[in-house]
């Protein structure tokens, strides 16, 4: 992991989460656990309807500190206070003239802000509205940003939990390096060298003529599309010895004793 | 909007959603309105511990008609009938040699495979483990590719069905994405469907034990390595039929005349 990978990761305790007249305590306590599962951890609710909560706690999972920490604000402009950019959420589209953007392209902008700031204590804030109708119009006269979340044009429901976690997911995506973004597996495999995969293919077209699969008076395209397949796993060196295996035993089988 | 984006959405319909043991009803009921808020409706429930259940249709909101039609499958491989590529979903990295990859890779990758393939009903499969433990070894083997949600090292807990909002979002997301849509040259190879490379894994056990080369009676890891091996390529149909045309010589020999 390179340093500047963890420098960006860094970054996610400049991001707040910011909930306006969140209704269902439970939603409250998703939103917790959608943020902590993303890396980030500030949390402030504008007038929520219940809170503190037993509902909340028990869908925040692991992410109760979360919720513990989290400020409640009786007004939105109270929750961003030491923002420099308030990023308001919207499933669907206003006629505002908010710029609107996806949420790919607002975690994209706010990471683009956060690095050319010299002010290292801004904070950028994720504004969502209320379950049933969203942002107010007066909600989203604090923001200087509009993000949309893409849905179905027929049915964009979509639970309020659930729209923190896709932009958490989008901020955190924007954080990570490409390198990062794509986790390497456990396990390193030793690529087979290219003569050992040649001589997989000599083994397995002698094979095949053995068999009768292949007639060498008429091969036709038959190795070539083998080739292609296995040129596409990019055999390990395990493999091919595997695959050596079978055909020895293909030529000379032992079939397994009662 | 344009006429090739909308031609790219109806892929949606090609993706289909596949829980694993659902032990919570309610993710099943978030998890069917995660899906049609992107557009999908295709859902399978293998072994869901509660369903049919008022939780799940409480939390489904407006999606209902998606639990109405979801199929209750006894076995994976039953609820992968018809789908050329299964994606796993995980939110750690697994110490397996499954090629890995980002949801929004694995959610291009999948487009570029429905844009290619010639077989119009061919189905992509997103699959989900269960809440506690996320999709067992013996499930992976079953999918092609893993696709990993980046969490917080520190606290993956990612609900199921916040997991399925992001995968669903980053599949729509790649069939918006114009840019990516490149144009594609050369032949239509058509996918082999999962059934038809389940039936040569089959074959391929029974060829193997019937040569000595796996015995029954101490199996190791051999078809599940096999199975990886495979899983990189995606297989063809005709690839299909070439190796089981392989396996039925190599059971009945019919050596060249000379």
């Amino acid at each position: 992991m390179c340093n500047s990978m963890t420098s960006k990761l860094h970054l996610l305790s400049r991001f707040r989460v910011v909930l306006c007249q969140p209704s269902h305590p439970g939603n409250i306590g998703s939103t917790a656990r959608a943020m902590k599962v993303m890396g980030l951890h500030d949390l402030k609710l504008v007038n929520p309807e219940k809170f503190p909560d037993n509902e909340a706690n028990a869908l925040a999972c692991g992410a109760v500190d979360i919720l513990e920490n989290a400020q409640v604000c009786s007004t939105l402009e109270e929750a961003l206070t030491g923002c420099t950019l308030a990023i308001g959420l919207s499933a669907r589209k206003r006629q505002l003239s908010h710029r609107l953007v996806s949420v790919r392209e607002a975690a994209t902008e706010a990471r683009e802000l956060l690095l050319q700031s010299a002010d290292e204590d801004s904070k950028i804030a994720l504004v969502f509205g209320t379950e049933m109708s969203g942002l107010s119009n007066a909600e989203l006269d604090r923001c200087q940003l509009l993000a949309m979340i893409p849905t179905d044009p027929g049915y964009w429901s979509l639970n309020l939990a659930a729209a923190v976690q896709v932009m958490c997911y989008e901020v955190r995506m924007a954080l990570l390096d490409e390198q990062q973004a794509l986790p390497h597996a456990g396990l390193k495999a030793t690529p087979a060298t290219n003569d050992e995969v040649e001589m997989f293919y000599r083994h397995l077209e002698q094979t095949l003529t053995e068999i009768g699969f292949l007639n060498p008076h008429s091969p036709r395209r038959l190795m070539q599309r083998l080739r292609r397949m296995y040129a596409r796993t990019a055999l390990e060196k395990e493999e091919v010895n595997i695959l050596r295996g079978i055909l020895t035993l293909t030529q000379h089988p032992r079939p397994p004793e009662e």
